[in-house]
């Protein structure tokens, strides 16, 4: 017997019919013997809906106000889903944040849950009953509702697991597992059966959106057991695990890369300390965030070059704030809006030489420029023109054995 | 300067842009120097929907869950209103269930509000705050969501004037106040200015359905002035005080009707006492709600001849139950599903003489076959043939000099 967490998103639940099929799943684990607490998303939709209705109210609603509003989504398919629970013969429940409670730390929109009492729910799931909670919300020691940010469902389960000491967190989405690259774009991708934190972490934060990211590190943080699996098939998921626990037969893991991105290039910049952080903390305080930093040697030891990568939507606004901003002092800036990168993610590239050099020639065969480049212990990323995309990622896919 | 609950039904919020002309309203309201607690419903047509989700997974949904699931309707309206007056300039803020909390007694479904706490509410209030409340429900002694029954946010609003001691209990809505009779029916119905709690009580529960009845009987118990007014329009609504405060020129205030209705006569039913508790006690149980009764003086003491009148939805559960119950013994079993009941209500009528001939004289001039009397002190209601309806309502708003 094993204490469960188990996670639906949005699309999960997205339609009475799978609520009720979700009821099935969870009936099926909980008759097997084992203790279920289930998390759940808003029904695919509604938060965007209950988002537009806030913004048909104002651009700038009353932040409070707006989590009392989003929560009620998470609240709906958690009576959905208990009462389908009930319709089927189980003994089950809904647990609001406040009934808990989740307490949380933080601002409204984007607060971090930092403790659940768990004695009502463990005596609940002793009696055999299946409880269910609300993700993505909690409360404030102040006794307001909060939210943790958007995909926060993915936060809430593990830190249900975690403070519930579950054996296994599972995420029940609407893909079957992690793949080597996107399925979309590449026939050949290949589902990952287990994968290690890091790896996970690299590929979901380049384009193969699984899992919210900083959930992911949680789980790394507490070695919470983690599997991606679907809704609507059988097949087994992708069980992400602690890396030492992974045998790595091959040296890169996956191929990711993300759209959207844009590069900017300040040319000439003053080679001394507080540069950097002149530059990057008005971006920062904007809310923008900056992906990749690249800075080039200088040979006079006087400028250098500065690269780095941005979320395409941000362009417009970065480039204002580096032109106006009076303490950024440079000699030329260029930009480029049609770029995407490209990464490799392994493990196991640490230990296994050559593929730096492997990842260059094969693109160099395909004649596709790289704009900048930058590693990681697990992770190598190139920015290239976006028109390469697809034709960089077939190539590396077969190059690295992933076909 | 007075501290006033005001409430609004559903299609007064049934729109951002309603929400947001109730917001100015309220803002009126406050920047004329008033403390404002405002109640609210749910969009129009959200209950129906969720309620429809909830039939969708079971005929017969967890009704713990189905509190849970209801209550959120309210909590949208809550969040988007004080959202709305932030966004004009309004220090205000929404307050759930459990954050008052509103404590309720009794089932899921069908609780009733007992206790508020008003310490954190009243501190806002002074600090010149406008508080929202979702109307509707509450959380019951052990922690759970409870709800009070459909347009229970009028109950929820007077349960508020009442625990916060407030000077009135304005209740804004879709008609502009309390008619003589049906305007949709009758095009000389006459807007009330001034009616009795009692008054009230007897229009709204044959039909002029303005406000929730056991609302209108907790504010009269506590002696709560209401006041029924229109959103959307600016014209005086209709107040509702007690019946010493009001000057009566008319011995007749309305005529309203019942719709739906049907009627069963029992003939030679035994005429000794627990009979009749035998016939209604199984109706009860089986929720059927039982309201007008007769019962003729049996003119050889030993049979009688019992007629009472039900919803017409419940006319063949109804049947059945007294066919199948061997406790219940008759003679004959007629009923006529075709009825409607057309009741004058003054609470001049007890001192003024000749009321009910001229009632019975008037119908008769108009060829109208009465099927049964009731009255009460402020009432006096007839079962007719229900094609007689608008016949009856139009010669009896004639009559008593109400167009």
């Amino acid at each position: 017997m094993a204490k469960k967490v188990l996670k639906f998103g949005g699309t999960s639940v997205g339609t009475i019919e799978r609520i009720l099929h979700v009821a099935k799943i969870i009936k099926i684990e909980h008759d097997a013997g084992h203790q279920i607490i289930a998390i759940v998303s808003a029904m695919s939709g509604k938060t965007n809906e209950l988002l537009k209705l806030s913004k048909d109210v104002s651009e700038n609603f009353n932040k409070r106000e707006l989590d009392v509003l989003l929560s009620s989504g998470e609240q709906v398919t958690s009576a959905l889903l208990a009462g389908a629970l009930t319709e089927i013969g189980a003994n089950s429940k809904s647990w609001l944040n406040w009934q808990i409670p989740i307490l949380t730390d933080g601002k409204n929109l984007n607060a971090r849950i930092v403790n659940m009492n768990i004695e009502s729910i463990n005596k609940f799931l002793s009696e055999k009953g299946i409880a269910i909670i609300p993700g993505f919300q909690g409360i404030s020691r102040e006794g307001d509702v909060t939210t943790i940010g958007r995909g926060g469902s993915d936060a809430t389960a593990v830190a249900v697991a975690k403070i519930f000491d579950a054996d296994t967190c599972e995420i029940y989405t609407d893909v079957d597992g992690v793949y080597s690259t996107d399925p979309n774009k590449i026939p050949v991708a290949k589902k990952i059966d287990k994968i290690s934190y890091e790896e996970m972490l690299e590929l979901s934060s380049v384009g193969a959106k699984v899992m919210q990211s900083s959930a992911v590190q949680t789980a790394m943080m507490y070695n919470i057991p983690l599997e991606v699996k679907s809704t609507f098939t059988n097949r087994e998921g992708t069980k992400i695990f602690d890396q030492e626990s992974i045998d790595y037969s091959k040296s890169v893991t996956g191929v990711a890369y993300s759209k959207d991105d844009a590069k900017i290039t300040l040319m000439g910049v003053e080679d001394k300390p507080g540069v950097a952080a002149n530059i990057f903390e008005p971006l920062s305080k904007n809310q923008i965030n900056v992906d990749m930093v690249i800075q080039n040697i200088s040979s006079d030891h006087k400028t250098t070059d500065l690269t780095f990568t941005i979320k395409r939507d941000d362009l417009s606004k970065s480039l204002k704030i580096l032109k106006d901003n009076k303490d950024i002092k440079y000699q030329n800036l260029s930009h480029n809006d049609k770029v995407s990168k490209i990464s490799i993610v392994g493990a196991g590239m640490v230990s296994t030489p050559g593929i730096t050099y492997k990842m260059f020639r094969s693109l160099a065969d395909e004649k596709i420029n790289i704009l900048a480049i930058s590693t990681s212990e697990i992770k190598l990323s190139v920015i290239i023109d976006e028109s390469d995309t697809v034709k960089a990622i077939k190539k590396l896919h077969t190059v690295f054995d992933l076909d």
